[in-house]
């Protein structure tokens, strides 16, 4: 039998706050062999291009090709890979992609402006990105449902050109991740990946076009990479472990929070999964479920390590309590399965996904809800917000004076500039006023 | 005299690409002693808390203290300063303060939700950071205009607590900058700056609190500080120079846009100020102007050198190939000094805040037109927006699925978690499956 041991807390005991923060620390180990191969890779692809990325292709991936247009997969090939996958596969993600699109077309933002009293114009104009690039994972941990949650939102926003790059070490390639791609609109997809696919999108390569932001999960390389590349372009967030939070009133099956607690901590060791309850013996009845179904799992191993490691069950006075250690948290999954969600989400400030009530099990929201599941973690959802077609847009500002607007403010703008000692500026300004 | 070369270009001369590309090069060169320095500090702040910031704030601003506290400016003193101000300087503040909040508050995003046909809750809840570190330079670049433009979005988006950092090296205090924070609403002032200061707000210390994000402009080290400290907190953009690009159909006074080109170069050496026109004639004329007006510049020094390094005059076939060009460019500030700036405008994509007819000076909207004045550089504004309420906000998803709901989605989560091999996914979706 799988072995694991389940931390309890109390948020009683006196040193609870420090428990907690040892419980939630978590650091990005910086690794400075990592940062030095990607900076290599990243130079060698800025300056040779095309051929860097063939050969890096060939030295990581075991793939070679004359071309990196050998790499391109066609239009018709992605075709191909939805006809193949089975029936209902292909019917789940497509009814994801439509769930999916239908949400994140209410984020869409609207350009607007307005005029004061001296007749100037103010405004914001909302524009898509020209292209933005999607890095898909290959191998063992290749998810389609990334693929719809990345793409979609950007051509929702209006993107025109959407480059995905996926590696398919020793050339196998994931049907399922091809379909996603149709499916979402992809425009164009290449088989490379790692630092060597980050730099293509960033620079640019005679064959794979510049984007303008790059979004998508990947390993400690292609974080790295996109974290170097960033200012070149944009990125999205860079990811820590996924995380769950479960706030349970006592008055769930024990069998379905376990399973909740499970399905965080099967992506990987430090997975963290926590359940907060006023009731110890609710946290018993779980920790029951727990060694009664962890024996049944596929991924019994990631689960187990990960429970022992990071998971915690934590007693509280009250569902007030709770959300007060949730805000303090930030989780990136946040369960809220008590009888009243409603009058308990009042009090949460800060969560990436907050999954209301019994039935709302976190696992539908990385699929099908609509909702995106690229979500901050860490305790990052304190400053920044799930992947959204907001990602994909940006502002620009617009100011028209009119020539009294300007005499007006010219006015104001000159005391400042001088107080400032910026005398261009206010000179600038100056030459706008009437004179009287 | 102040000598000055400028740069003349053709979009139609065969090298142009290069020539522009060679025009635009800018790189934020990283410097390892920087960046050394920086992790030293942050460190021992990190560790130290109060002692670290007072060891650090006596040794660069030449500032001792008995303690932390000692370094915070109270409301008190900083009405004292408002009330000091000269008369016209403080009635500039306010009417630029006003303006500044009423265009911001036209960004505040809300919450929505919505019931889909099975009863299941979908949405996006918009709540503010609870805390946010605002950093103003002190010394010769202290800038209140800067105080208003970043505390404003933060006060507007709800943000609970807006703590300023404002070095004072030598004991100098600078009073507009203070009567400045007094008009935004800033709630705590502490006179400490550098990395000492960044590494304070984004860990916190005994007398400092933690932010949330850190935002504002300082030199190489608080810049580099703030990169490092990315992640803990959030925080706004790194800067590169400050740029303009102005269109002109050759039909203003070019001394104006003379002038507009000097308030960018004014700021520093590294500035950038692009004029483009269709009017070989005109950009002679603008030449002369710059010549004639030079000597005149109290900062003619900064500005010789920002317009022979980094200045151009670019004569194009017509608007639309201008308007092309300043997309490639994605410039921070755009003025279209043109007859008819509403239909050019159609044909802009990337600009950080564009400049509306002969009347719009860049300067006004460094001061008071309303929008924010900090922008995107060196392009990004590719994908990037200005400051604004929406850096003090973030979103949580929300989702609350229905019974029937749970049902009719659990089926379609089922089978994409196991697509992608991830059962306890599927095990938790399917709990919520009802039985048939």
């Amino acid at each position: 039998m799988t072995d694991v041991t389940i931390k309890r807390l109390s948020a009683a005991q006196a040193d609870f706050d420090t428990a907690l923060s040892t419980l939630l620390a978590w650091e990005d180990s910086v690794d400075h062999q990592v940062n030095e191969a990607v900076r290599h890779i990243l130079h060698q692809v800025r300056t040779r291009g095309d051929a860097a990325v063939l050969e890096f292709t060939e030295k990581f991936d075991q793939v070679s090709a004359a071309s990196v247009a050998e790499l391109e997969v066609s239009q018709a090939r992605l075709q191909e890979a939805l006809e193949r996958i089975p029936r209902d596969q292909r019917r789940a993600l497509e009814q994801a992609a439509d769930r999916i699109r239908d949400y994140h077309q209410r984020q869409l933002q609207n350009s607007w402006q307005y005029e004061d009293a001296d007749g100037t114009v103010l405004g914001q104009k909302v524009t898509p990105l020209d292209r933005a690039g999607l890095y898909v994972p290959g191998g063992k941990a290749a998810y389609p449902s990334s693929v719809l949650m990345n793409a979609i939102p950007a051509k929702v926003a209006g993107v025109s050109e959407v480059i995905m790059v996926v590696p398919t070490p020793a050339g196998v390639v994931n049907d399922m991740v091809l379909a996603a791609a149709a499916i979402a609109g992809v425009d164009r997809v290449f088989t490379i990946g790692g630092a060597q696919a980050v730099g293509a999108l960033a620079y640019g390569t005679d064959t794979v076009p510049a984007v303008d932001k790059i979004v998508g999960p990947g390993n400690i390389y292609v974080a790295t990479a996109k974290r170097e590349v960033f200012g070149v372009v944009g990125i999205d967030m860079i990811a820590g472990p996924s995380e769950i939070l479960v706030i349970c009133d006592g008055k769930t099956d024990p069998d379905w929070i376990a399973m909740d607690l499970f399905s965080q901590a099967e992506h990987d060791e430090q997975a963290q999964s926590i359940l907060i309850s006023p009731s110890r013996d609710y946290l018993d009845q779980v920790e029951a479920s727990i060694r009664k179904l962890l024996p049944t799992m596929e991924r019994a191993d990631i689960i187990a390590t990960s429970i022992s490691n990071r998971a915690a069950l934590i007693e509280v006075a009250d569902l007030s309590e709770a959300a007060a250690i949730s805000n303090r948290i930030a989780p990136e999954h946040l369960e809220l399965s008590v009888e009243d969600p409603e009058a308990l989400i009042e009090e949460i400030r800060h969560a990436g996904a907050i999954f209301k009530g019994r039935y709302t099990a976190e696992a539908l929201g990385d699929y099908c809800a609509g909702p995106n599941h690229v979500l901050p973690t860490s305790g990052t959802a304190r400053f920044s917000s799930p992947l959204g077609v907001y990602d994909f847009q940006k502002r620009s500002s617009i100011i028209g004076f009119s020539a009294k607007g300007a005499d007006r403010m010219g006015r104001v703008a000159s005391v400042l500039a001088r107080g400032e000692g910026l005398t261009a500026h206010a000179r600038s300004a100056e030459y706008r006023i009437k004179e009287s």
